[in-house]
C-alpha cells in the first residue's frame, strides 16, 4: 500500500505545492486506487506519477472549499479519455452530487463509466468495503461540513508454514490448500494437524487515517487511533493556534498532539499555507516533532509505502 | 497589445498542452489583461507569466465544454488572493452564470470583487466597450453554442509633426494642446494652421479575433475579416476534414482557409488534438501554408506582439 502526496497546499496552488489531492495505491489482488480530495490540476499531477486514471476505483472528498473539490469534473472527465469504463465512487458531503451532476449537465460531459455518488451524513461511520479494506468517515471541525476517512486493511491469515509442513511430512498439494482453509486434516501415522499448528502469526491490516480541514476534535482522535500512517493537516505554524482555530485549522503542534493522543505510528503533515515555502519544512517538522516524534512534512510527489506489521 | 496562449491543446491536458486558455495584454493607459477560455490549470500556467491576476479586467468564454471553462471557478477564486479587488466581467454562453453561481455556492466561495456576469445572445453583436477597445461576438458552429470574439483598437489620431510645426515656427505649449484637440490656430503672420495639416496619418486601431471551437462557417469568417491576428482552433490535420466537421472542428486546412477568406494579415493556429505532439507542428504549419503562408502553430507559453499599423 502506497500513499502519493499529489498536493500539498492551502487555498491556491503554487508554484512548489499544488491544492490538495492524495492517492492511496491498494494492493493486489486490486491494484487499483483511490484518491482523497482533486483540487483544481490534480489530473496534471497525476501525469507525472505512474497512477493511471482508468485504475482509479473511488474518490473520498472530504468538504467542499473549491481547493478540494476544483479539480473533480477535470479528472473525471479525462478517466474517460484515458479508457476508464468501471465504475468509479464518489463519496463526500452533502452537496457534492448536485455539484457534479450541475457541471457535468452545463458543461456537456458524459462519462463512459457509471460514477456512483454518495452523499455521507454525519454520523454515518462505515461507509464502504471492497473486500480488501473497508473505510469509516467521522465529522471533523471546520467552518463547513468535513469528513476525515479511517481506511483499514482487513486482517491476512498468516502464512503456512512449509517447514514445519515438511517435518511432518505433508507434502504441498491439495492438503495444503485444507489447511489454508481451515480445515484440520489427519496424518497417515494418525496425528491430527490443525491449521493453527501450521501457520505463522496473522498478518494485521494496516491503517491509514485520511483527514479533511479542521480544528483540533475528539474525532481526529478517534479516526486515527493506532493507525499505522495518519495525513494531517497543518496550515500553520506553531504558535498561531488561535488563528489556525478561528478559521478550522491546525497548526504543526495540533497535528502532532492529535497523532500524540491516537497512538498513531507515523504522521504526515500537509496543507501548509502558500506563506511557508520549502525552505521553512524543517522548521515545521522539529516543531511538530517535540510532540510526536515520527513525522514528516509532505511535498508534492513525496510516496510513502505502508509496510504491513505481523502481530 | 500582446497575446499569450496559456493553453493550446484540446479535450484533455497533456504533458506539453493545456486546454485551452489564451490572454490579451491591453496597451497602455489601461495595462490590464483579457482572458479567453479557462480550461483547468489556466492559474496554474499564468504563474510562468508576468501576467497578474488582479489586473485581470475580463474574461471572454467562447462555449461551455469543460476544456474551456473549468479552471474559471480557481483563477476567479484565487484573484481575490491575490488583491484584485476591481469587478471583473465574464462573458459567455447562456449557462455560465449557472455554472458559476453553483459552484461559487456549493464551494463556499467569496470574491472580494464584483463579478459580472453576461450571458450573450445569438444575435448579440457589439457587446463591450471599454474605452479603448470595443468587442463583437458572432455566433460559430460547434456542437453547443459557441462564440468568436472581434477585439477592435479605437484609432489613434496621428501625431503631431513637430518638425513641421517648427518650420511654420510654432513652439510647443499650449498651442500644441489646441492642435491635439482639433482647433486650428492663427500664427502672428495669419496663416491658420489646421490640425490636419500638422499631423501624422491616424494610427489604425488593431484588430484580433480569437474564435472558439467551430467547423467553417461564414461567421468565422466574418468575424476575421481583415484583422491583424486570427486566432483559430485546428484541431486536427488536413485529410480528417470529415472528422473533424463531424464533430464541430476544423482541421488546419479549413483554418487557413477562413484566414485567407477574412484576408487577416497573420493566423495562429491552437486547440490542437492530443494526437499531435511538438515534432507534428512544422507538418500542420506547411499544411496551413498552402493556402494561407502567414501561419504559426501556437504551443504554450508563446507570447506574440500586434504591432500597430498606419493607415
Amino acid at each position: 500500500m502506497n500513499i502519493w502526496f499529489l498536493g500539498t497546499g492551502a487555498g491556491r496552488p503554487s508554484k512548489h505545492r499544488n491544492v490538495t489531492a492524495i492517492a492511496l495505491q491498494l494492493p493486489e489482488p486490486s491494484c487499483g486506487w483511490w484518491l482523497f480530495d482533486a483540487g483544481e490540476a490534480t489530473q496534471h499531477q497525476l501525469m507525472r506519477t505512474p497512477l493511471k486514471l482508468s485504475k482509479l476505483e473511488a474518490v473520498f472528498v472530504t468538504h467542499l472549499h473549491g481547493d478540494h473539490i476544483y479539480g473533480l469534473p477535470g479528472l473525471l472527465s479525462s478517466r474517460s479519455f484515458d479508457g476508464g469504463i468501471s465504475p468509479v465512487q464518489l463519496f463526500g458531503p452533502p452537496g457534492l452530487k448536485r455539484y457534479m451532476e450541475t457541471v457535468f449537465e452545463i458543461s456537456g460531459t458524459q462519462l463512459d463509466y457509471e460514477l456512483q455518488i454518495h452523499e455521507i451524513t454525519d454520523d454515518e461511520g462505515f461507509i464502504t468495503d471492497n473486500g480488501q479494506v473497508k473505510v469509516e468517515a467521522g465529522q471533523l471541525d471546520h467552518r463547513v461540513p468535513c469528513f476525515g476517512y479511517r481506511i483499514t486493511e482487513h486482517d491476512q491469515p498468516g502464512k503456512l508454514l512449509v517447514d514445519k509442513l515438511k517435518e511432518l511430512g505433508v507434502e504441498a498439494g491439495p492438503l495444503y490448500g485444507k489447511l489454508k482453509q481451515g480445515e484440520s486434516i489427519a496424518l497417515p501415522n494418525g496425528t491430527v494437524v490443525r491449521t493453527a499448528d501450521v501457520t505463522g502469526p496473522i498478518q494485521a491490516g494496516r491503517v491509514v487515517t485520511v483527514l479533511g480541514d479542521t480544528k483540533p476534535c475528539g474525532n481526529a482522535v478517534k479516526l486515527a487511533k493506532d493507525a499505522d500512517l495518519l495525513v494531517h493537516e497543518a496550515t500553520f505554524a506553531a504558535g498561531l493556534e488561535e488563528k489556525a482555530h478561528e478559521f478550522g485549522h491546525c497548526t504543526t503542534i495540533d497535528a502532532a498532539e492529535t497523532a500524540a493522543k491516537a497512538n498513531a505510528k507515523r504522521l504526515v503533515m500537509t496543507h501548509f499555507s502558500g506563506r511557508y515555502g520549502n525552505e521553512d519544512l524543517i522548521r515545521l517538522e522539529e516543531e511538530a516533532a517535540e510532540r510526536f516524534t515520527a513525522v514528516t512534512a509532505a511535498t508534492d510527489f513525496m510516496m510513502i509505502e505502508i509496510k504491513r506489521e505481523q502481530r
